[in-house]
């Protein structure tokens, strides 16, 4: 059986070898290698690559759940910007430029593998919902406008989302200058007239 | 050398290739085999796979800019409302969907390869200029608000656009789903409040 720990250290190896390697080019023995654990050892945990790999993507979505389920702000606008500074951001780790290109590959890869399609839908539908529900809850109290719709912004925010990653990725736009511009968005589009956007 | 009718020839034949192995298993021969060269003919044309997809980007390009450059529309909300539309929903040929897998594989690659990232640059630079001179004629003429800032809702449309072509590939979102969402940010947006959207 795989332990908590051992899942976590096979995880964080498995985060280093797609740094290094990228996707396309992974082996199990890339995985091996930035592990205490032999090929050998590593296939008694996970039959292939691909298990490997899809076993990664569940466990990011764990983290990722954690990361965006309680976004800090005292009210809902302040909680959709760091919602949005959390997800666009990058973490303050080095190597999250080769990380997000493996990712970018993953999804290139969707078409022909119903087990990542399946992990990315969770990923989006998670991060839709929580942008839904704080847009609803401002809408509520009155801190967003009215005729706001919540399921068609989230959709909109998190399409915004994922193209700022592959442009990051693809051209190197800033992550900065995109999460700025949907703060603005935020701010000037969302906003009741009455709410005064803070100064930044 | 490589006539015009020759070039058009073998992008078609890129194009097909593209479509039925996507880009990480596409070989010289594929494009062969949807050509009617052989593949020393081929490599008479273009040394290696990469020297000929490059050539392909800048073929798409030349397209590329004809699609974009006169979009149809009396005022400048129309226009811009012509291009999202020309630029987000897929072209009446079937394949698209693979094709736009294959696109992605590419953008994943860019990191690794200067050659395509130069080409993915270029699109994303004549898009973005596209937009920015739409939205800063609307801003001059009155139609968008006084206080629009062209080079940022470019930037930010672009991002969005490049977000609706990553999920369609990895989550299979819908295009028209992801140019409505659009249409309605440019008329709430940045429509003045004396124009009216048009009905839809």
């Amino acid at each position: 059986m795989t332990t908590d720990e051992t899942l976590r250290h096979l995880m964080d190896a498995t985060h280093s070898a797609l740094c290094e390697h990228g996707y396309a080019e992974l082996t199990m023995q890339d995985i091996a290698d930035e592990s205490d654990l032999s090929k050998s050892s590593l296939h008694y945990h996970f039959d292939c690559k691909h298990d490997l790999l899809v076993a990664f993507l569940d466990y990011l979505f764990d983290g990722f759940v954690d990361r965006i389920s309680e976004p800090a702000g005292d009210d809902p606008a302040a909680r959709l910007r760091s919602l949005v500074d959390t997800v666009v951001l990058p973490p303050e780790e080095g190597d999250d430029d080769t990380f997000q290109t493996a990712l970018l590959e993953i999804k290139a890869q969707a078409p022909y593998d119903d087990a990542f399609r399946a992990r990315l839908e969770r990923f989006e539908d998670v991060f839709v919902e929580q942008v839904r529900a704080i847009v609803a809850e401002g809408v509520d109290d009155g801190t967003f406008r009215a005729d706001a719709d919540p399921d068609e912004v989230a959709s909109f925010v998190v399409t915004y989302v994922v193209g700022a990653q592959t442009r990051h990725v693809s051209v190197g736009e800033p992550y900065e200058q995109s999460a700025a511009a949907l703060r603005r968005y935020v701010d000037q589009n969302l906003l009741t007239d009455a709410e005064e956007a803070p100064a930044r």
